[in-house]
């Protein structure tokens, strides 16, 4: 069995491991995201030591972004116009397959989530899926037709555009871009602003969540009738709301009106939308997927 | 070079062609869709006499609908619930495979439109597009990753929900099912229903066309952040109106608002959302596409 390594970049801290699957994480260490000499330097020196021990066949990145993952570019492996000071611009996957000569996987952080949970995960057997993360932004991005979805840059799904509720205090939506769009409706921030509390602190029958429901409905929807996804999975800070999913896949059905004739949606719909299994693993399992995916390719 | 046949199977009229490339049609026939007994027996017919002059290697069809494309259905090969007389639940693809012996590729009219644009017209050299035909109805379907959509059933994004018009005399939309989705909104009909009077006799410089243009370019804008596709083809008959275009293209870039930062979509607009090139050729060609895709697999 190979075993790989995978970094989770993230804005505030970096996780590097060794392992080959959930149940096999051998090895891992975390350290807080400085500058990009030092922080990428101490992921290089883990993995020079790691190779010591255990070779692995290669490294996946899942990183914060914005980045450019598309193969043929010159600036494949680079985080580009990110606003973490200091970090704009920055080349990250070419300086880890030149210091350790491995083959090197690299992607943003949600692809490799979505990846993860394909290898080991809620969409392991399918082709086509939308995972979306629902909390300070909304991100979705998944696989159509058995591959990571890429075409021009990558999906933005967090930037659908959706009708306002007629009993929305602030129809207008709060995206600088775009106003009323899936997350200027419905991020965390969003209701934050529109209901003057944190979401946290609002209680299960606040009509927050209501609303709340019916706009992540409705960008599912226009995800579904777009994209025709087998599943589609509901991570992030604002999902950790469990009692979200029943109100989210009722409104789905609602808004769908009976339209896609898919026993998955008329009647399964409880396992057509569903939470992630690799939970705050997904980072790291998700990078450990990357590499494996690199290894082979 | 091999030679395939193809069927476009219409409504109310199906083409049936023996050739392998937009400039080598080397027969065909057409006959109006009557049962399906008369219509599918005519298709065979005419095969197994053009199976004695050329011997095509496949037979595509690019066929009304809904049918049943899944390779791995029982049902695959079959128009499922047309609303067309006589014609629902009818063993297609089967039959012809069946009486003519080669391999038989089947699919929608849309997605075979979309194969033929790939292989010969517009799509060409690119991996990831959307094919949109706004006319009666409106359909999208596409490829991403080099291969058709697919997924659960397929894309309806005819369905895509959208915010209504301040300015629009009837913001409630008229599709059936879901009121103001983009079909409901911006199809011929709809059109027609608002206006009061059919889309080809409304003048140029009628408000009818901002208000359509702007419906279409939130469709394309939701198209966008969902798929991220490398280019738009826009066809049906709502799209003969040529002068829609340019103001398609300036309202995406406006609902857009820089958040895509692609030269294809900031720069280059004019060749990324296009009509398609093959015309009312691309039924026949797509059902070639079809069959020669068939005999590749």
């Amino acid at each position: 069995m190979s075993i790989y390594g995978g970094i989770e970049a993230g804005g505030t801290k970096f996780v590097c491991a060794v392992g080959s699957a959930p149940d096999d994480i051998r090895d891992e260490i975390r350290f807080p995201a400085t500058t990009p000499a030092e922080t990428i330097g101490r992921a290089v020196a883990y993995f020079k030591a790691q190779a010591k021990k255990c070779s692995p066949a290669a490294i996946g990145i899942a990183s914060f972004g914005p980045v450019d993952p598309r193969p043929d570019s010159a600036r494949w492996g680079y985080i580009t116009t990110t606003p973490k000071p200091g970090w704009s611009n920055t080349e990250f996957a070419t300086v880890l397959q030149r210091e350790t000569g491995v083959p090197v996987g690299f992607d943003t952080d949600v692809n490799g989530a979505a990846l993860g949970e394909y290898r080991w995960g809620a969409a392991r057997g399918l082709d086509t899926f939308v995972y979306l993360t629902i909390g300070t932004g909304i991100g979705g991005w998944g696989m159509v037709n058995g591959a990571l979805m890429r075409g021009l840059l990558h999906p933005e799904m967090g930037h659908i555009l959706l009708p306002p509720h007629p009993d929305d205090p602030h129809p207008e939506g709060f995206c600088p871009f775009h106003g009323n769009c899936l997350e200027g409706l419905a991020n965390g921030p969003a209701l934050e602003k529109r209901w003057g509390q944190r979401a946290e602190t609002l209680p299960v029958d606040h009509p927050a969540w209501a609303l709340e429901a019916h706009y992540l409905a409705l960008g599912l929807t226009n995800i579904i009738v777009t994209l025709s996804p087998q599943r589609i999975i509901l991570g992030g800070g604002v999902m950790q709301q469990r009692h979200l999913f029943p109100l989210v896949r009722q409104r789905v059905q609602a808004a769908l009106h009976g339209y896609i004739q898919s026993p998955q949606i008329l009647r399964e719909i409880e396992s057509y939308i569903v939470p992630p299994v690799l939970g705050n693993r997904a980072g790291v399992l998700g990078a450990i997927a990357l590499a494996e995916t690199a290894a082979k390719s």
